[in-house]
């Protein structure tokens, strides 16, 4: 299959790596222009110079680039980058959106692709550079049938964990869901270790009788160890987390949602970039809780 | 080995059997005398007719009362009870407390028992009357090696997962531990669920999704699906939830730890006690967070 890749960061270079690996015939593009040329020095593919250029006799664009602004700028395009992909892109052929960006922006890009006679899937991931890296990501798609069965072979290069959620937008939203169950566990977790070493507590011990019942979750048992051991210097960053949490909060003042513990969460994760942790991982919320 | 168990509730009561059932000579005590005549009506065992009746001869005596002057009252005792189970107990002797109680009792009853030549372990369990019917309970313990080590064949006829983790009060501390956590996962899990209710989404396909990833959760894969359904006439009810953290609160405040989310979900489960819900499942906390 013929595809163009935008956005070579942390992200997107594993998951263009397995499209070629899988024997597909890959474009790249990425904003920072050396980023692409190592890129295709590194593992091959064919060095595109715009989004456009990306998208030509390509049969899928996928793109993972940065918020609502970036992806509005790969699609529709701008003079800053040569021209969006849409403005290259054969008609029938897919834009597949791996950003996680608000469900505005896809509702807007699908009306915008449709107009044009191509197919649009939003579908953001999960499972972070680790899952990216192994191929085994989790993938939230909003889109058509037609476009979700078409993406198919593209997403089975990096995704495991492969859904249809609904139409465009419903790929971001999901997304959304995940983030405040994230945060609700992450914040709980690191009251628990606070509370835990305030009291004296051997926490490996404590760990090991409440990690098999209901307190358990995958960030108990995958960060714990880490948050204790003070590591955070890897997995989602801080940073990324504060964007989603915007696009959550933004949507839920759309839709009438009260979700205060998201929204003090959000807060508490400012405090954390404030103390220069933006690029740690998600866990380093336990900074903020300082036992005793 | 001869057992004296006091407290035959929803959790009391199960366990119990599980004593007669691995072979275990057992005497049953409860504060409402027919509930034990039925017990052992029904089970079998000796009938006691105070804590200290049920002790007399007990290599161990185990108890699973309500709150921290339940427990005072089936040690030290009271005048209401006939003697607390301490007084029939003969040197050498070991008293578990299955309830889940202050850390501060903990430790003032262990130093009660030490002085009488007793041994003691608090050992809060966790897994609900679903994990006291199957005999599959996770037990935190605090007190002595020797005090611990005595426990093991008792808390092997209903426990799974069982630790110990410091102390006398080190179980309690635990088991508060294992609350805090719980507290910020249903609360993430709620704000998730009715976020994305309030978008329209089909909730199983995203929790088909996210429920392999970093959201994941004991109570996603057992919990969001009964929340969804509206079902909480099961499980942990919210009115031992709030004297739980009413506990956890309490020691928090000693220990000089801020658990803002814990104290954020304490005040949703009063609301959800005044709408009438205090016998629901802690999964009820959805019912403060309804979809829009």
């Amino acid at each position: 299959m013929k595809i163009g890749f935008l956005g070579l960061g942390v992200m997107g270079a594993p998951m263009a790596r397995h499209l070629l690996a899988a024997g597909h015939e890959v474009a790249v593009w990425n904003r920072t222009h050396a980023r692409a040329q190592a890129f295709v020095d590194a593992h091959g593919g064919r060095l595109a110079t715009s989004p456009a250029d990306a998208a030509r006799g390509a049969d899928v664009v996928a793109a993972c680039v940065g918020a609502d602004a970036d992806v509005l700028a790969v699609t529709v395009g701008d003079a800053s980058n040569g021209g969006g992909a849409f403005s290259g892109m054969r008609a029938g052929a897919l834009f597949i959106d791996h950003t996680t960006a608000s469900a505005e922006v896809a509702r807007h890009l699908d009306e915008q692709a449709a107009a044009r006679g191509l197919l649009w899937l939003d579908a953001p991931v999960s499972g972070g550079q680790a899952g990216a890296e192994s191929g085994s990501l989790s993938v939230m798609c909003g889109g058509s049938e037609g476009a979700f069965a078409a993406a198919g072979p593209v997403l089975a290069a990096y995704g495991k964990t492969i859904g249809h959620i609904g139409p465009a937008g419903a790929g971001q939203l999901a997304k959304m869901v995940n983030q405040v169950a994230i945060a609700g566990v992450v914040q709980g977790l690191a009251e628990a270790l606070a509370f835990g070493r305030a009291a004296g507590l051997d926490m490996e011990k404590v760990l090991g009788v409440i990690g098999g019942g209901a307190a358990a979750s995958w960030q108990m048992h995958n960060r714990a160890p880490t948050m204790l051991a003070g590591k955070f210097d890897f997995g989602f960053a801080v940073d990324w987390m504060r964007k989603d949490l915007g696009l959550v909060l933004a949507e839920a003042a759309r839709l009438g949602v009260e979700l205060p513990v998201t929204e003090l969460v959000d807060g508490y994760y400012a405090e954390v970039q404030a103390m220069g942790g933006g690029r740690d991982d998600t866990s380093s919320l336990i900074r903020r809780f300082p036992a005793g």
